[in-house]
């Protein structure tokens, strides 16, 4: 394949199209060694600049789920719905999202990651509570699902595995910052993932991967049609993470939070964010999208949910006790102290910084590998727009020793800025690819 | 260097530029494996489709240049001049050129290639002279510049080395067709072979490297940026290259037609190049462009040149009596045949097709280490817009074998075409950079 595949970069060089059967062929010679790195990194690169088409895009994403093993989730009665985020600074809404679809009657089997970023994954964030099992076969998913109406695992390397050989490739050869290559990776993984209902949060701002709406509203509409493509009813909200979402930044506190929201306790971004997209979701499987943001609302804090996120957690090996006492099973950090600056109304809160800090103390990897530690991290305790007033604690640093708490409180001044004059609040909800009715959302 | 690099790919896709210093320190990282080949591919993608500045160019030229040796002709008296083909279908201007030089006074240490075209390369041509040395020390080189004026010599592996090993990536991810990518390569061996006077023949057409005139003369401007950057005084001249230069294709056929050029016996393209050649690269050290054409025609049948050519082949262990009866030495193929057409006007000579059917007998390598055939090859007794009589020969075929013969015999119809409609001559030379008159020649 090597000679005919210098005929296909040069294509792509030339603005061509490369069909679909091209690329079909082109990842398993990719993993077999007779297309090289080298060749297809000037590949990925010539797409980058040239555009790569919806069908390229497509092709690829199928190409990336033959290379390992899909789900198949038709033996499940109710919608299948699967969501996805771009990923943040402390965005535990799948443990919330994930329970409110289960108990709106969808089935949810939930394949998620590690976190490489300034905290972890969700699988990170399950792990923080004691005896909760992430890996789970096949068959423990769908049986878990089944009866509980949602299940989160750990996705395992065999889900697309040729998205990982290609990810670690483009970044080392800048080829990251492609909608169509970042759109293939995320739809690869939740194609082989089942679900017919596929809706993708996608984060837009100084704290997530798109800085900009353009850009995140251009991968959105990459991802909805690879899902279309499909066969799956795909659509995509973009909401804000200049600020952080949650006001816990941190594995157990973010659980924490999450238990907080569930339980109708907690108001707050990290709240309305998780009603719109379990709303948004649900919305797929046919229902009104108004009807579903009143019926998530409603669903917090009930008996029903509280009945869902329990069986989830017990099926998995956890404590049956969680969402009543959460902090009986929780990992605490021994160091607690609290930062507050000048008083004033809060201009901007840097996610992005906040979510550095919380790596330093622990609870994000530098590296693959590394190990996280569950308990630290950081409270946020004021918004975008809240007036402090003098002395009040702004962010509360949950450390490992004295050390690591002073390195936190000294980086801090950089990430939140106060001044005397007047700020509004951040509206999160930016827009959406796919949906009827996203502007009704908050 | 690995993470720094990647930030150099990021502004190349974003069309920002390279410094020198980063360029100069890229090449050594890229030797030592610190820069892999699938980040210098992506590099040289991003670079083909977004452009490489002349300043690029130039550094990645010096860059090339300081992977290897570099020859220092400062002790020589007189011009030292270099001249450089871009390759075709029986070019042999070198065993030429030299010895014209030569015999105007000039100083020619030329350093020549292998072939890994449609015929072997000016060493290959060299070597089917018998006893001929190809191989020479940088002394050697030197000492017979001093005392003949010229020497032709194998350029060997540690010219530009990065060179090669740059070469072989692009041509595996096809980046091998961008202007500043090859003046670089081609300048790159330029520069070490020390000349101070360099003239480029970049060759146009069918049976060429670059098929149409607005991308040779890109490629001209790009060589004649970097040699004069870097203070060498250079030119380039552009000539047509879908007729064959020459009667002859093959390595001891050519030879015998390069004696016979010198000898002043034969006009034609092969004739008229050499002569243009050789003017413009002694207009370059300030002799006025008409009056080297003169000298140069006036010196094709002169004892002095043949005095020098003679002297040319004896320093390098070539029998002294070649000149005078050049088939007494040179070896003969056994199978001669003729080849020819309905009667009618030549329309079209196909060289690079003429240049496959030549390499199909032996003449030419497939890949790198193929052995050449040195005895056989192809006589085109036509040119364009030549009437043929009935029966009369159109190509003579040399070949080592009868098999060989009719197999050549076979595919000629399709690299020659032939109609009753009148059809007026090719030109030769199509334009110039860096020549104040040009325009004036053949």
């Amino acid at each position: 394949m090597t000679s005919s595949f210098v005929d296909l970069i040069a294509r792509k060089r030339d603005r061509g199209e490369l069909t679909p059967g091209e690329i079909r062929d082109l990842i398993p010679a990719y993993l077999a060694g007779e297309v090289d790195d080298a060749q297809m990194a000037a590949l990925l690169m010539a797409g980058l600049l040239n555009g790569f088409t919806d069908a390229e895009a497509g092709a690829l994403t199928q190409a990336l789920v033959d290379s390992g093993r899909s789900i198949d989730l038709s033996t499940l009665r109710g919608p299948t719905i699967d969501k996805h985020s771009t990923g943040g600074v402390g965005d535990a809404t799948t443990l919330i999202v994930g329970p409110l679809l289960a108990a709106a009657g969808c089935q949810v089997a939930k394949l998620s990651g590690r976190g490489l970023g300034h905290t972890g994954g969700t699988i990170d964030k399950l792990e923080s509570i004691p005896g909760l099992r992430v890996e789970l076969t096949t068959e423990q998913l769908l049986d878990q699902v089944a009866r509980v109406g949602v299940a989160v695992a750990s996705a395992g390397d065999d889900l697309a595995p040729a998205d990982k050989r290609l990810y670690a490739l483009r970044d080392v050869t800048a080829t990251v910052e492609d909608p169509a290559l970042i759109a293939s990776s995320v739809m690869s993984k939740k194609l082989a993932g089942g679900a017919a209902h596929i809706l993708l949060d996608v984060k837009v701002g100084a704290g997530a991967f798109m800085p900009d709406l353009q850009q995140a509203t251009a991968l959105a509409e990459r991802c909805v049609a690879i899902g279309t493509q499909h066969g799956r009813r795909t659509a995509a909200v973009l909401t804000q993470m200049d600020d952080p979402l949650a006001d816990a930044i941190g594995n157990a506190l973010e659980v924490a939070e999450a238990i907080e929201v569930l339980a109708g306790r907690r108001d707050g971004p990290l709240r309305d964010l998780s009603v719109e997209v379990a709303a948004s979701a649900l919305a797929l499987t046919g229902q009104d999208l108004a009807d579903s943001r009143v019926m998530m609302s409603q669903l917090l804090g009930s008996i029903r949910l509280e009945g869902v996120f329990r069986d989830l957690i017990v099926a998995q090996g956890g404590p049956s006790g969680l969402f009543d006492d959460h902090w009986q099973y929780l990992p605490r950090a021994p160091v607690v102290q609290d930062w507050s600056s000048e008083p004033g109304v809060v201009q901007r809160i840097d996610a992005r910084r906040l979510g550095e800090i919380a790596r330093r103390l622990g609870a994000g990897r530098q590296r693959l590998g590394d190990q996280i530690d569950p308990a630290v991290g950081l409270e946020v305790l004021v918004r975008t727009g809240d007036r402090v007033e003098p002395g009040a604690p702004m962010v509360r640093v949950h450390a490992r020793t004295e050390g690591a708490a002073a390195d936190a409180l000294a980086h801090l001044p950089s990430a939140i800025e106060v001044a005397d004059r007047a700020r509004g609040p951040l509206p999160l909800l930016l827009g959406s690819v796919g949906l009827s009715d996203a502007a009704g959302g908050v």
